[in-house]
């Protein structure tokens, strides 16, 4: 595939799996990736050190369709949303057809009762399938640059 | 028009109109519509339910004209200026020369004393009139995360 | 060089950039510039007001090499890391192999206790060598929303 067309369709996957999650499709989300795929959520101090814990390790589609299915069912104390923004996305080694992929991202969260934060910042680290203009991650690692991180993030980042 | 010309020249619209109120060109800022056009600032939950009144709305190019005038003319409890971010522009529809954008933004804001917070973010959901390399909004919908709205949103979103 | 390449080409360049500032690799930074070069952050008031006096200005690659040296020896008193947003990278002139850019930046700082916030926001306005596929900033000029800027910003921006 030409990089510029490979360029576009991964940038569009990448936002796209975005909106998915801030316009609360979370049903969609576990569609972005492969079957026997690894989503991981990992501080940036146990990432530098090669820990092999992450805060959560989802190893087949099958764990991320749990994850929002628990998540459609649990009591959330208080309701809130999420707006991903996603800034500097940028190829980094093609082999076959899986692209490794780095990007910055922060995630601004809003609860209900109006409070803004931004709730989470860091990078993805995605290993992505393309295939024809068929996009799925096989692995994403969520490198958090804060090492406080709920021990329960409703919402995946 | 082909489709990765008319993605640029919708990146840069896009970004241009938030440049132009970031850099206080407030007076450009009704040239990116088109006369008859409509500008709306809506929370999530008001528009998730279809209700039909949003927190703002204007229907003409000559209404965004007296907004600005009017900011111009108020004194503002305290000066301050936005920053916009935006994310994940996405062509989702083309109806002859009329594209249905979605984009996810946020708005950072700095007062003059120093303070700075995120104010809002959400999403742009546009119909944008493209001709030759002219564009022009025909419909920008603000969908704020937040319920709680300044009813007094000074600048622009 | 044709517009297209030319555009991914610097987008490439800035996020790269600020990649390198958010993965901690800053003896990297310096390389990003031409030996000639000037780097100055400066608040928006003062750069409306044409004054000649940054918060900080870099004249040569060499001041901003001691820069980074100066950041590794010292004590600062609490850790912390920075991750950039950066949003409407806009080419505004081309004069022979320079580019005049425009872009919106925020740069959210996460202290190592967890504490996050929106640190920085502004825009930078670069002037950037193209010279087939190497690229350098002769100049690069951060102007910051806010008129109250640490003086000890400690990692760049």
């Amino acid at each position: 595939m030409d990089p510029l067309t490979a360029r576009q369709l991964i940038e569009d996957f990448i936002h796209d799996c975005a909106h998915c999650i801030d316009d609360d499709r979370l049903e969609e989300w576990p569609s972005y990736f492969v079957e026997d795929c690894r989503y991981t959520i990992i501080d940036r101090e146990s990432f530098a050190a090669d820990l092999p814990v992450g805060i959560m390790t989802c190893d087949s589609r099958g764990m991320l369709e749990d994850r929002v299915r628990a998540l459609r069912e649990a009591n959330i104390y208080e309701p809130h949303c999420y707006r991903h923004l996603i800034s500097g996305i940028r190829v980094r080694d093609v082999d076959g057809d899986v692209y490794r992929v780095q990007s910055s991202y922060a995630v601004i969260r809003t609860m209900q009762e109006g409070d803004i934060s931004v709730f989470s910042s860091g990078k993805f680290l995605d290993e992505i399938v393309v295939r024809d203009d068929s996009l799925q991650f096989r692995q994403r690692i969520v490198v958090c640059d804060s090492n406080r991180i709920d021990t329960l993030i409703v919402i995946p980042l």
